[in-house]
């Protein structure tokens, strides 16, 4: 398996034209819907296995983690994502942060700040709804802050996460890449069950009408900070089952390589089988 | 089904012999093991469902939210817990924390400290894979406290507890309640699975020496701390299958009372739903 979709979904090099991935488009997939949602399943199995041994691992004193960090347009997948692919993995090891309107505390500090707070600790897969790159977003397009702070905001996420992978944490970042079609498709949908009206917001379709800025926004804040130890992969997300096993295969593909190792225990195991079956009778 | 299984479990009054409780019985069980894991996955997707509306309750403004307490010998099945049961819940409405042995930083501020930045937010579903209670548990049974202190603190648990369903957390407190026989089946088994191997500790087994003290740790803990508002409830935990549908069922009561209600839009809905279709085109 080694590293085959990482390489598919790797962002382009610059100048990167989001308009040129196609977002109905299914790189890879192993087959139809039917047949890709079963590779998922299969997938997931083995996923929440690797992920089990890195929590495992981390017990042990290693200080390795995965962090996964989810971005896209409203509707794209992200809460999907958590639900389908996260969700398959065990509870124990696995710490999602959301990441919303900033609140009057988290202004009062940098950007990073609220990001930080939220690492996944060691042996953990963390995953971020959102994260510090709507800074260079939302941020861009609603001109929340001058281009200047803009661009220093991309230098210090570069460094930031040059710092995460030197502290051991594996950064796997994904953009889920949707059409604005489908878009429209998804929210007239969540307009028309009313069991899922909560999670529409009017905003959305204001922000709709800056889709080519956000196209925009995304296209340089990846060529910024796209690095090798911390890659941008582009997702193609207008097919949810395509979606959902692609970003597991990204993670799987990750810890594939990173080969989390059961710790070695410290003790014999012979020595405490013996210490268990002669051990004066207990009192229940 | 109203609360039918919260009676059932519900600690006996003072004075409490928990070796009065069989560990392998199974209290309400709908059937044998058969039986009972299909009705678990029913529960499942009932109990998604509800933990759903909850977490969009929270997103509506309500402070509403769960906290599941887990204590329990070792291998009683607090993990087992947490993934077959809290792990059917969606990833992002879900926050386990689990409490090991103190860190230094920990060990510099009042038991609590930690317990309290653990806290679940609006409309999550919190589950404490060991808690507060370690330290009235296993600080009374090696005297890592005065009596004096372990005194003090049942009172500050009441009080916090107190103030945690005053601020709209709903508290259900489980013991898993196991029996020395099966505990040392678990261990043997952890000792012959390589894969589970890095679960065992050797400290296991000179805590299994004291199981009358903790024994008796557990019936003063919950004498002191069973209040109305944040009951505890004694799950038999020798047979995986029932521990795992009753615990669900456990969490499957307290959400059905509180009947999360999805928020009410705020907008209109055709209006919204005219404003998408009539839209500018948009570039993708």
């Amino acid at each position: 398996m080694p590293d085959s979709l990482r390489r598919a979904l790797r962002v382009p090099a610059a100048p990167i034209e989001l308009r040129e991935i196609d977002p109905r488009s299914t790189p890879l997939a192993p087959g139809d819907k039917e047949r890709t949602r079963e590779a998922t399943r299969l997938d997931a199995t083995h996923l929440a296995e690797l992920q089990q041994r890195l929590y495992a691992e981390g017990t042990g004193g290693s200080r390795r983690r995965v962090l996964l960090v989810l971005q896209g347009m409203d509707t794209s997948g992200k809460g999907g994502v958590v639900e389908h692919v996260v969700g398959a993995m065990e509870p124990h090891g696995v710490a999602v942060a959301s990441f919303g309107k900033p609140t009057p505390e988290e202004l009062r500090h940098s950007f990073l700040w609220r990001v930080r707070r939220a690492l996944p600790g060691p042996g953990k897969v963390g995953v971020f709804d959102r994260s510090h790159y709507e800074d260079v977003l939302i941020g861009r397009v609603r001109e929340l802050a001058t281009p200047e702070v803009i661009e220093r905001r991309y230098r210090e996420i570069v460094r930031f996460e040059r710092q995460l992978v030197a502290d051991d944490v594996t950064v796997v970042k994904v953009l889920l890449h949707l059409s604005p079609w489908e878009q429209k498709q998804r929210l007239l949908a969540r307009l028309d069950d009313s069991s899922k009206r909560w999670k529409f917001d009017p905003a959305d379709i204001d922000e709709r009408a800056l889709w080519p800025q956000y196209q925009q926004a995304h296209a340089t804040a990846l060529e910024r900070t796209d690095t090798d130890t911390a890659p941008w992969y582009v997702v193609p997300a207008d097919r949810k089952w395509y979606r959902n096993w692609a970003v597991g295969r990204l993670l799987l593909e990750t810890l594939t390589e990173l080969q989390p190792r059961l710790p070695e225990p410290a003790w014999d195991v012979d020595e405490q089988r013996d210490r268990l079956i002669e051990e004066h009778p207990i009192a229940g």
